[in-house]
C-alpha cells in the first residue's frame, strides 16, 4: 500500500522508459522495490551490456520481469553487430540473456528504408520491436527533415514496430526535437503528432523541463523515454500534479 | 572513529538539510552509515512520498531517527492535501508514518498571512514546524518583494515555526535569492539577514557554488538546505576547509 | 564471462581514474562487482576521507585491492596536513588505513620546486606517488603558464612520480586545459604532449565531451582521470567504439 493513499488521483499514465547506463545489481533490485511500479521499459544504454558480466545482465533482466518491466539493449549495440556481420550472433545472445524486446536504429550507421524494413520483420519473429528515429551526430541529425522522420516512423510501424522512439540522447540538447538549450522545437513536434498517432511514439525527454513540457502539452498519458533512473519518482509526481511544475495545470480545483 | 582524527578542526556546523527525491531503502541505510552524522533533516521532496510504499517510508523515517535525523515530507504535499480538503487526513497519515516535523508552504497555492498563521499554530500542536517562503513558478516568485518575504518570515517565526526555509528549488536557478545563472542576489540576501536572525533561516543551496558563497559570507555555521544527497560529504569538507574552494578562507595559517 | 563476448574488440585501454566523493560501503562493493575491471585508480576526492569512519575507509581500500585497483586520498588532504605540520601523521595514517598510493599537489598551497621534489622523494620511499599540476582557484590557475606546467611535470617525473595528473577538478570548466565551457584548449594541450611522454600523464576529464575529445585525438590508450563513478561503463564503451560519439572513429569498417 502506498503512503497517503487517500489522495486518489485519477490519471492515465503513459509509458516510462528509463536509461540504465550501468546500475550495480543489488542496487538495481533495491531500486525496483522502490519505484519498479512506474517503469515500463528499461533500456540498457547503447553498447553498455557488452562490457558487463553475463550473469549480472541475466539477473537484471529476470528482476525486471518480476516487475513486468521489459528490458532491452540500446540500438547502438544492434548497429555495431549488424555492420560487423554478427547480426545472427546478436539475436542469439539476446535470446540467451533473456531479452524479449529489441531496439532497431541507425543512429550511427546508414540503413535504407528497405533494409530497415527487412530487419524489423526478421526481428519481430522472436522479439517485440522498438525502433528509434534520429542520428547520434548532431550535424547528421540536423539534415534529417521532419518529413523524412515522419516517413520512417510510418514505415517502421507498418513493418511491425510496437513503438517508435524519437531520439533525444542522454543530454537532451541539440538533437532531434531539441534545440541547443534543450527547448522543444514546437513546429516539428506539431507536424509529427499531426501525422502519427501519438500513442505509437515515445519521446526521449531526459530533462525535467522537457518532461514538464510534454505533460503540459499532451497530458499524463504521454510516453516518455531516456528518463534518468533517479528521476522516475519525480516524473511520476509530475504526471500526477504532485510537483510545483505541473501542480496548477493538473489540479483543476486550483 | 573517523580517519585522520588528528586533524582537529574546531568549527561550528550549521544545519544540513538534504533533498531525498526517492532513495531506495537499502541504499538509504548504507548511505546513512556513511554520512548520517552530518545530516540534520531529510526532506522527502515535494509529493514524492505519496508514490512510495508505506512500509518503505516508515522504515526510512525509523532509520533516520537512529541517526538523530528528522525526516519530513515536502511542502507541496501539504499544499496538495490542503486545497483538496484533506488536511486532517494529511496530519493523521504523517503521524502514522512517524513524521515528527512538517513543512508548511504556499509555493503552488495562495495562503493569506492569517491562514498561514492558523495552519502553523494548528500543526505545531503535534509537530515541529518548518515553513518555506517563495513560489515554485519563477514568474510568480519574481513579484514577491524582499519586504514581503521578510514580513512572512517574521510572521512564521512568531506563529511558532522553528526555521524558515528560503526557496531555491532543486535547480538553484532563477528562483528566490538566485539569478538565472544561480548566483546569489547579494542585495536581497543582505536585506533579509539584516532583518531576521540568520540562526532561524535555512537557505536552500543546491549548487556547490552557492554553498561556497554562503560559507564564505557567514561561516561554517550557516544553515543550508536542498543539498543533493551525494554532496553531503562534500559540504562537510567545505565547512571544514578541506576542499579547495574554502581551503584558504578557513585555514588562517595560510 | 562478459555478455556479447563474440564482439572481440582489440584495443589498448588507457588508465581510468574515478572520483569517489563518498560512496557508501555496500554500494561500493556492488559497484566494483559491476565495473571494477575497468578501473585502475580510485581517488577519494580532496579531504573527504577525513570525514568518514576509519573502518569504512579501510574496507573500501581492501575491496579495491581485490579488483587490483589502487585507492588514494585527494591531494588537498596532503596539503592540509602539510601546512599544518602534520605531514608525518598524515603518512602514518595513510599507511595504517592501507593506502599504497598518494597524491602530491599544491592546488591550494604554494610549494617551491625544491620543496616539491623533497616531498616526492620522501613519500616514494613507502608509497607509489602521483602528482597533480594546477591550482584549484581559477584566477590563480590562469597565471600558471604552459611552460611552467611542463617544467613541473618534468621535475615531478624526475623526482619519481609515477604519473602526473593534469588538473580538471570535478566541474571540468574554467580550469587547467579547459575553457569556461569545458572545451579543451588545443594549443596548450599540444605543447604539453610535445614535451612530455603522454604515457606519463593522466588528464582529468569529468565531462563526456572531454573524454570523447581525448579519445578522438589520442586513441583508447589515453589515461583519463576524475571520471564520475557512474560514467565508468560509458567511458569503457567510448574507448571501444560502442557509443555513438566514437562509433565511426573507432570502427574503421564504417
Amino acid at each position: 500500500m502506498k503512503a497517503f493513499e487517500f489522495i486518489n488521483v485519477k490519471y492515465d499514465r503513459g509509458l516510462t522508459v528509463i536509461l540504465d547506463k550501468g546500475l550495480p545489481l543489488r542496487y538495481f533490485e533495491d531500486y525496483l522495490n522502490l519505484c519498479g511500479d512506474y517503469i515500463d521499459y528499461i533500456k540498457f544504454g547503447w553498447g553498455t551490456v557488452a562490457t558487463i558480466d553475463r550473469d549480472i545482465i541475466k539477473e537484471k533482466i529476470r528482476l525486471s520481469k518480476e516487475f513486468n518491466i521489459k528490458a532491452y539493449p540500446g540500438g547502438t549495440l544492434f548497429e555495431y553487430c549488424y555492420i560487423n556481420n554478427k547480426f545472427e550472433d546478436y539475436l542469439n545472445e539476446c535470446k540467451d540473456l533473456g531479452f524479449e524486446t529489441l531496439e532497431i536504429s541507425d543512429g550511427s550507421i546508414n540503413l535504407s528504408l528497405e533494409e530497415r524494413k527487412d530487419i524489423i520483420e526478421k526481428v519481430r519473429e522472436e522479439f517485440e520491436v522498438l525502433t528509434e528515429v534520429g542520428k547520434k551526430d548532431p550535424s547528421k541529425d540536423r539534415v534529417l527533415s521532419v518529413d523524412e522522420r515522419i516517413r520512417i516512423i510510418k514505415e517502421d510501424l507498418n513493418a511491425g514496430a510496437k513503438y517508435v522512439i524519437i531520439e533525444g540522447r542522454e543530454s537532451g540538447k541539440n538533437i532531434g526535437l531539441y534545440d541547443k538549450n534543450g527547448n522543444v522545437k514546437e513546429d516539428e513536434l506539431n507536424l509529427i503528432v499531426k501525422n502519427v498517432d501519438i500513442k505509437n511514439l515515445i519521446f526521449e525527454a531526459p530533462l525535467k523541463s522537457q518532461q514538464v513540457s510534454f505533460i503540459k502539452k499532451f497530458g499524463s498519458s504521454v510516453n516518455l523515454g531516456n528518463i534518468p533512473y533517479e528521476d522516475v519518482i519525480s516524473l511520476e509526481t509530475l504526471r500526477r500534479g504532485l510537483r510545483g511544475d505541473t501542480f496548477n495545470i493538473l489540479n483543476q480545483n486550483q
